[in-house]
Parts: structure tokens; C-alpha cells; sequence
């Protein structure tokens, strides 16, 4: 069985998972809507997909099983809403809402139609960190104390992206957040944020940050802290490990290259040279993959929709921690 | 020029400082004040300086020119006091004192008196903490933007340890406030702490703490994170690095052995196996190396009173942070 | 333009080329020559090619552009010789031939025909070596010293192999004798070989090598060194450095995983799990890519037959310093 | 009991040895024989150590438990068999000998005299070799099937060193020799050198070498390969490992420090500082620790005349085998 899955949006994101769909033998990619025509035509001609500009045309469609939803996040709640209202198997980008109400609604609609709704946190599919998870889950490092994370993007986002309070929360650190609760394998109960801007002039007049470290606390008694800066000049840095009571799981940064060069001024070696799309190209690939398999053989969604309203939950926390310069509890 | 130099507390640390300072031509160390006869009488032993119960009998020794303090923590300001009026060069343990008005008090009374007052922050002399601070200082990273510490001790302090409200963070991340301060090259202005006693039931009966994560923010608006864990099973673990605007300077564990054995299960390599005697010993010897080049050259304190004084403000502020779930400011 | 290429033997090697011609848009694998018919239909489905049995009906086929000899090397040499006169250009499985002779009638009919002979010496490819060699040619080491190589197969090829005198070297060590030649960048001039036979038993039968070192001299005065084993348990292990006047440029092993556990007994990170077509995978890809730029641009071969007669003239040499137990000059 | 020793020969290891003799409980110091007034003042004034400018003067000073050897080599046969039929237990710096026959008579006078004569290859008493050998002797690689060293020099010699044909070989490839049977755990039954006078024209001049590769062959059916140069601009590099039939046993170099700076232009770190007095430092106190307890407590000398003799029978053959071109057998 083939999937017919649309997708919805095609800029930066959508782009990467229509190229993974079209790969993938699993997926039929039939239509795309997206209101940019040149963005839509990019796809559309490395696909071969129908194009649409308005999405609401795919929900009736009685050709799809299934859509991806790589459009701007505040639609996300809505799309879902009426995806799943017509029978269609979902797979939402991350935020899945920009807040607990339309997330709540989401979800709630994906259950009451009984279909799947996968929130794409795909990170948790990297080869690296499900070995972090599985050491947690056998008990390698017993109990979990710590989760440490440190993730730092390379660079500034540029001037057309949409800063604004709370968004670095909710578009970036989203990610450790829902690594935190994977890697712990407990929800958050309290966090503690604080953030600055001193480097992303932008976000400094939007109320957004460029830096922010936070301290969290586990249901399940561990603590853990997150460091997240947007610039790192050597490059794309995602570390993370598990500190428990018998030992500690660690992931280092995954190197371009193994080489160095060696001379009276010491060793030298390479940046880390790359973004998400490449450091995180095999998770985005399971991702599509483990949809499939999700509603073909009714395997566990890696991430669904809770998963998704969690991490919000945590993310809108943490920015009521920073503003209110207080510990929030979850 | 040798200093002649009474130590007053002759326990685990005092022992320690008492080897270095006799194996260093820079000192004599004339006499030992320890209220314990066999703990006092170890020293004596291994240095040949003579002994005394109590340690007031030094404050009027007119043969000493100063004294390194490794008593219990609720005495040193007293201490200090009392030997900044006699004219005495003090190298105190840290923490410098239990409160802020001991902290002032003993501050005040070095100044009055002209004399020294260094505290033992000694991982500031730890070699390779030093290229941290120089690739900072020569702006090498740019200007700073997130302080990383990870410090955790390899087991459990014993039963006769005295456990208490914030002690973890006065006895132990004490250190790790110093090292942030020291790093960011900015005193710190915001706090916030989370602690947990998951591990040490002691610590839990006692409603201190085994491991905790700090928040930071500094003057200089970089922000800063602490990971600290009284059990790392694997050895203790010794991590700092400072992200700027324009890079990262890193310091890693300080492996005790470079070998490995790799066979068809992986690559296997030893525990850190050492704790702070051995991990710091250097450091522990450059500190009255130090001590001895301001008494005898004027050349500046590695940390002084005023830094002894930051840290306890910051201990104490953690430990309000933890209790009152809030962002402390200094 | 789109290369019309047929390929000769479809086993385990054949299987590979024939993937990465296939998903390769600057190919068009239009025929496979395999006799073994199990093994050609395999190719058939997986690539919709044609199949014929003997290799001979490829040679005058007027749609043919290439071949990619992927065929016992025995035959190598005719079946150069045949497509060369029949004008297709030659993509050549390592080694070339079996004998110095059979080699330089090879490398003469591609000359005299006119069409490209490019031997598959894919390792020059990979992303990893090309830095060193990338250093090398810079000038970032000085002039090369020492060209040291380890390269060490995870285990014992089956009972199926061939073995027999001077295979190791021809079929394995060959590899390394070619990177020696290229991170030089000058003629092996002298070799010494040592080798043993005591894992393998099939080997010691065979007066085969399971294990071999190699000291190697250079035109331009560096000296080289390879250790070459068919069983390292913990995994393929390839590295290679070149030492030079001013430094050294060197290549660990590429690891699947970043991550380890630490506990109470130490650190460990998983062994090196993949072989060959994992670890070389974009340097059999590129092999095919850099063929077709030769073809289509006139751009430089990577390695053409002069570097698959070198390469011969090494293996056979270390042969023979084996064997007479001398130093062997080329 | 102190064991009265005197040092023979103050030059740069005489001293080297004399202060770890000084810093010593289990030795005291009495004499130090040396020729050069200067060289000979510097230890004294350091050691307290008497001096006398002939050797000669030793061997029958009845106060005179052992003495160590640090006199140029030629003599140290000579001394040897003096020292041994005084009754004196003896430490000699390598190599023992510069031939075959002094080497046995050494050994043979010792025995006769029934006095200890230790060989001083302190490299196997580094706790990071030590490892290897460990991980070696408990099985955990299986049987050995290839030693791999690589020792490089930080630089080359000075004018003042005086170089001739095979004495790399016996001076410094001496030490890899040692240690590849130490490793091992089995004598060398065969070697191939090849060698280079590239760097240093004073060494081209007087037919030595500055840089050698030397594949080995062992008893126990091991290989063995050493990759010896005298010119690593990067520093000291001290590399050892073993591959057996059920894994690798390797030790990588002792970093000065465990820091790296991270920029947009890559990761940096530093070059290898030291030379063999900081790298072996902790070796060359074990050294004279093992002597004592050897004398004192009949522990097994870590090195013996044996074992100086058997590595200047494999240099002596590196140099033939370098000479005539072939594989020489022991």
C-alpha cells in the first residue's frame, strides 16, 4: 500500500519533507498547496505533484489518506481541526499551536476522528539520541539526576524571520524541550528560564532572545538545564547526556570530518560545517517513515499530539518565567 | 625572603595545604593549630612543625607572618579577624564565611590592617582553567555570551559530613559561582537555582541537596549554567566552557590514563578516577605559590576577599532562589 | 547528455556500481554481463537493465558509451583490451590485472584507442582522505616524511574466497599501496613486506598473508609504513597520516556513533560496525560521478590506468620482498 | 635501610637521575663521578652529593651499595664489569653496550658477581604503557598479532650530538625496540629498516638518520611496525597500540591539556609541548623506585641485562638490515 499524503506549505521545511516523501516508496506525494506560486512551482517540479494555492481544497480530497502540515504555525490548530474531521492521518511541523487552547483543540479533534497525529519532533529519531534514550530505558545509567542539553544554531536567523516574546521558546528551544522530556522519559514539572539579546539586535527590539538558559525540573525527581544560543560561530553544536545513579549517557556533535592537521602552532580541525537539514537529515527521513508505519501497521507514533501540547505547555512556561523572573510549575 | 606560616585546621584540606607548604622553599611552616591531638599530631609528624590545641595561641606568635586557615567555615571570619589586627597575611579556606556580615566583617578588618587576604578559590590556577579565562581575556570567543560548568563529584560525602539548608551550594557550587564569575570576567547580577536529594537520603533529612542546576545571568549580559551532582559514578567530572560571539573556548576532563581496549562489545576506557586532591593538586600548590608572590613581591591575589565575599552572595542567593521559586537579583 | 553504460560482472561489487549508476541521472545503465543467472537477475530487478550471459555481446554494441568492469580480475586486462578497441570508455575494478604485462596491454590499448581507462581506486575519493591529500598538496605539512597507513578489515573473508600467493596484497593491500602513492603524491621506489598467516587458516594453506607490514620507500625521499590485517574484531579500522617537515595531516576513523556511556567500570562508545561499502559509500559514488565528468568535461580521471599499473607493481614487489626476504626496488 | 648510590656520568639524564635519586627516601645520594668540573658542580650543589672527577674512584668505595650509570655509552661496559666484580648493584641508562660483545660480557659479569643489573627502559614503567601491557598479559586482545609505534621527536639534535651509521637505531629506535618486545610479551626474530637522512644534513653527513620505518617479525607470530622520525614539528608523539585476534590495545599521547578553542575557522588546540623528561617523568622515578625495591626486597628488575642486550642485537640488525637491503634475521 501506497500512502497519498498532501502537503501543506512548501517553503524551507516543506521543501525538505516533499523531496523525503517523493524518495520514499511508502508515500505517494499527489498534491501540494501553498500560496506562493514560485515556491509551490519549486515543488511541484521536482515532484511532479499538483499544486494548489489554497489548502482548504485538500480536505475534501477524497484521493488523500494523509497530510503533512509544514505551513506557518499559527494555522496548525485549524488545519488539523479540519484534517481530522475528514478522516486524514496528520503529520503536524513543530509547534503543533502557539497556545494550550488551539493545541487542546487539536488534539481533541485528532482523537475524537481517530485518526493519527504525529507531531514532527524529529530530533528524537536521530541515530545519536535514541542511543541516549535506550541507555536510559535499560537502566545503563540507573535512575536519571541531570539531562543536560546544549543546542546552538550557528548563526542569526535572517531579517525576514518573525521574532517576537517568547518565540525563541516556542520555535527553537521547542526542540530540547520535547528532547528533555524524551531523554528523561518524565514530564517537566517546573522550569526557570532566563534569556537575553544581546547579540540579534531584531530580537532585541522585538522582545525576543538570542541566548537562554534553563533549569527544569522531572516529574520523575531528575533536574535539567538547557543551554541555547542562536550563534555559535564554529557551528551547528548539539550535545546532550544523561547524567543517572549508576552512570551518564553522552551524544557529542556529530563531525563532518575526522581529519586534523597538526603543526607547531597545535591541532587544527574543521567547524562543524552544518545546519539542521544535514545533521538532522536521517530524523527527518524516519520521521516520514515511522508515519508510514504508524498507519500502516498501527506501530506507536515516535511524537503525537500530547507530546506536542507539552512541549508548548513548557515553552509558554518558560517564557512566564522569564517575564515574571519566577519558577513556573507545570 | 621564607614566609614563616602558621596553619590553622589540620584535617583533610589542612593536611594537604600543610604538604605543599612544606615542600615549597617559599615557606617555613612554624606551627600547626588543631583542637584533634591525632589529626594534629599527623601533621606534626609528616612536616616537623610544632602543634597547639587552639589556634588564638598563633594570633600574637611574633615569629609568624602569616596564617592559612583550614578551620570549620563558621569560624574563619573570626579568624580572619582576629589575625588581620595582629598584622598577619591570611590565606583562607573557602568559604570565607557562613553570612555576608562575617564575610564584610572579615573584609573590613584585612583592609583596616593592611594585610593580605587571599581565599582559596584555587581552581582559578588550574592550568587548563587558565586558557579558558586567557582565550577569554584576549577575546579570542568575543565577547561572552553563556558560561557552562559542569561539576560533579564522584560519590557521596560520608555520614560525619554535615549536611544542612544550602550547604551543597556554600560547600560545593561555591566553586563552581567562583569559577562562573571568574570565566564571564562579570559579576553575577541574577540567580536561579533548583535543587533535588534523590540520591542522598542524609542531604534529604537535612533538606540540603545532591545535585542541582543553576541559571546565571552577569553584569556583562552574558548568561551562565551550572550543572553540579554529588554522584557521577563514573569518576569526577570537571567540564568548563565559555561560548562568545565569536567562538568557544572548551576545558574537558583531565583523563588519567590516554589508553583504550576495543574488541567486538566497543571501545572501553577507564573511570576519571581521581576527586579534587589529585584532579587539583596543581592548583592547590599554586595557591600558596601565589600567596607567597603577593606577600613577598606585591604581585595581585588570585582571588581575594572581595571574591570570597561574591560567592557566599551568591551561595545565599541560590539557596533563597530554591526556596522561594524565584529569580534572585544581587 | 545522459552516458549509456554497461556493466560487466554483477556480484557483490557489480551490485553496488550498479546502485549507484542507476540513481545516478549522468547514467544510463542500459545492460549487465553476468553469467552466474541468479546473481544477474537480481541486478535486472533492482535496475530494469537488460541481461546477457558473456560479457563479449557488450563489446559491439553501437549504444554502449562505457562499461564498468566489475569481473573476476583475470579477465580484466582482455576485456580492457576488447572494449577499448571497440572504442567504450573503461571504468575498471581494482586491480587492473594480475601481471605487470596483462597491465601495460590494458593501459597501451586505452592509449592507442583513444578512450578513457579509469581505474577504481575509489578511497582517493573519500571525503576524509581528499583532506589529507588536500594538505599534503598546500604545503600545511611541508614535505612528506613518513606516509603512514592502518587498514584493518572487521574479518576473515569466507571459504568462498580465493586465496593463494601474494592475494592479500593484490586484492586488499593494493588499496593502501595506491593511498600511499596518492597522499605522497610520488612513486613508490623501494618495499619490504612482512607477513603471517596465523588466524586464517585457509590463508596459511594457500601460502596466503592474513597479516602484513609494509615499509615502503618514495621517489621524493619520504619513507611509508602500512598495517594491514583482515581481522580487527572491534571493527573496520582505517586511518592514515602523512608526517611531514613542518607537520602532520592526519584521518581517524569515521564513527557511526558519538555517543558512550560512562559508569563505575569506565567509558564505553560502541565499535566501528560497517565495512567497506558503508564506509566508503560516497567514494563509490563519487568513483562513478568523476568517471562521467572525464567522459562529458575532458575533466582528469582520479586514478587511471598508470595508477592501476603502479599499484600492481607494488603488490607484486611486496610479493616478492616477502618471499626473498629483501628489500625490492621498483 | 637507605641504599647508598653513586651516579656516574651528571650530564642531562646524570641530573635527570640525580634528582629523583635526591627526592628519594629509599636512596641517598653519596657521590656523583664526573669528568666536566661544571656539569659535575650543578649536581652538587643541587644533591649535596660529593664529586670526584674519575669514575674509577667508585668502584672500590666500600660505602657504595649500587651506582647508576649515565656515562656515555661506550664506557658503560666497562663500567659495568668494574661495578659487578666490586660487588655493587647496578643501573645503567641504555644502551648497555654499543656492540654485541660488551653487552655480554656486562650481563655475564653481573651474573657472576651475583649483583642486579638493570637496563634502564623506563617507557615500560609509564602507567600508559603499562595499561597496554596489562590489557596484553590478561588476554583481553587475544594473541598479538601487530605491535604499531609511532615515536617521534619534538626536534632534531643539536650540533653537539654526535651522530654516525646506525646510531638512531641504537640511540632512539633503541627505546621502540624494548618496548615492541615488552608489548609483544616475545623476542624479535626478524627485521626490515628502511631509513632517511632528509632533515638533518648532519645526519646525511655522517650516514645516520633522521627518520626510519622498521617492520618487525615476533616469536609468538606477531608483526610489529615502528614509525620513528626525529622531527615532529607538533611535538613529542608517543603512540603505542596492539591488535590481537579478539581486539586493539592502544594508548594515545598524554595531552598537556585538555583545552580547545572553537571558531568560525575551525577547532583548535595545542601542539604537544613536552619532550621525554616531562613525558616520561613519572617512568623515570619508577624507575630508580624499582631498582630499590629490587635490591631491598628482591621484587624482579623491570628491565634487565638480557633485555639490553636483546635490543642491541635488533638495532645493531636494523642497521644491517638498513645496509644490505634484506630481512635480517635474529
Amino acid at each position: 500500500m501506497t500512502i497519498k499524503i498532501g502537503l501543506v506549505g512548501a517553503g524551507f521545511i516543506g521543501l525538505l519533507h516533499a523531496r523525503n516523501l517523493s524518495a520514499s516508496p511508502l508515500f505517494e506525494l499527489t498534491v501540494v498547496a501553498e500560496p506562493n506560486e514560485a515556491t509551490a512551482n519549486r515543488v511541484a517540479q521536482e515532484t511532479g505533484a499538483r499544486v494548489v494555492a489554497d489548502w482548504t481544497e485538500l480536505v475534501d480530497d477524497p484521493l488523500l489518506d494523509a497530510v503533512l502540515l509544514a505551513s506557518p504555525a499559527e494555522l496548525h490548530a485549524d488545519q488539523v481541526v479540519a484534517f481530522a474531521d475528514a478522516g486524514k492521518h496528520i503529520l503536524c511541523e513543530k509547534p503543533l499551536a502557539l497556545n494550550l487552547e488551539d493545541a487542546d483543540r487539536a488534539v481533541a479533534a485528532a482523537q475524537e476522528a481517530g485518526v493519527l497525529l504525529q507531531v514532527d519532533f524529529n530530533r528524537r529519531l536521530d541515530p545519536h539520541h535514541a542511543v541516549l534514550r535506550t541507555a536510559v530505558e535499560e537502566g545503563r545509567v540507573g535512575a536519571p539526576t541531570i539531562v543536560n542539553i546544549i543546542s546552538r544554531d550557528p548563526g542569526l536567523p535572517g531579517p525576514d524571520y518573525r521574532r517576537g516574546p517568547g518565540k525563541m521558546f516556542m520555535d527553537t528551544t521547542i526542540h530540547d524541550f520535547d528532547m528533555a522530556r524524551f531523554l528523561a522519559g518524565s514530564e517537566i514539572t517546573e522550569v526557570s528560564a532566563l534569556s537575553a539579546a544581546t547579540i540579534d539586535e531584531l530580537a532585541r527590539e522585538a522582545d525576543d532572545a538570542d541566548t537562554t538558559v534553563v533549569a527544569l525540573r522531572f516529574a520523575n525527581g531528575a533536574l535539567g538545564i538547557i543551554d541555547n544560543s542562536r550563534q555559535a560561530r564554529y557551528g551547528y553544536d548539539q550535545r546532550a547526556e544523561v547524567l543517572g545513579t549508576e552512570g551518564m549517557a553522552t551524544c557529542g556533535n556529530v563531525q563532518d570530518t575526522v581529519t586534523a592537521v597538526a603543526t607547531a602552532s597545535g591541532f587544527a580541525s574543521p567547524a562543524l560545517p552544518t545546519f539542521f537539514p544535514e545533521r538532522y537529515a536521517e530524523s527527518f527521513r524516519l520521521a516520514v517513515e515511522r508515519f508510514a508505519a504508524s498507519i500502516v501497521d498501527g506501530a506507536p507514533l515516535p511524537s503525537d499530539g500530547r507530546d506536542g501540547r507539552a512541549a508548548i505547555a513548557v515553552a509558554l512556561a518558560a517564557e512566564t518565567s522569564r517575564r515574571e523572573r519566577r519558577v513556573v510549575s507545570l
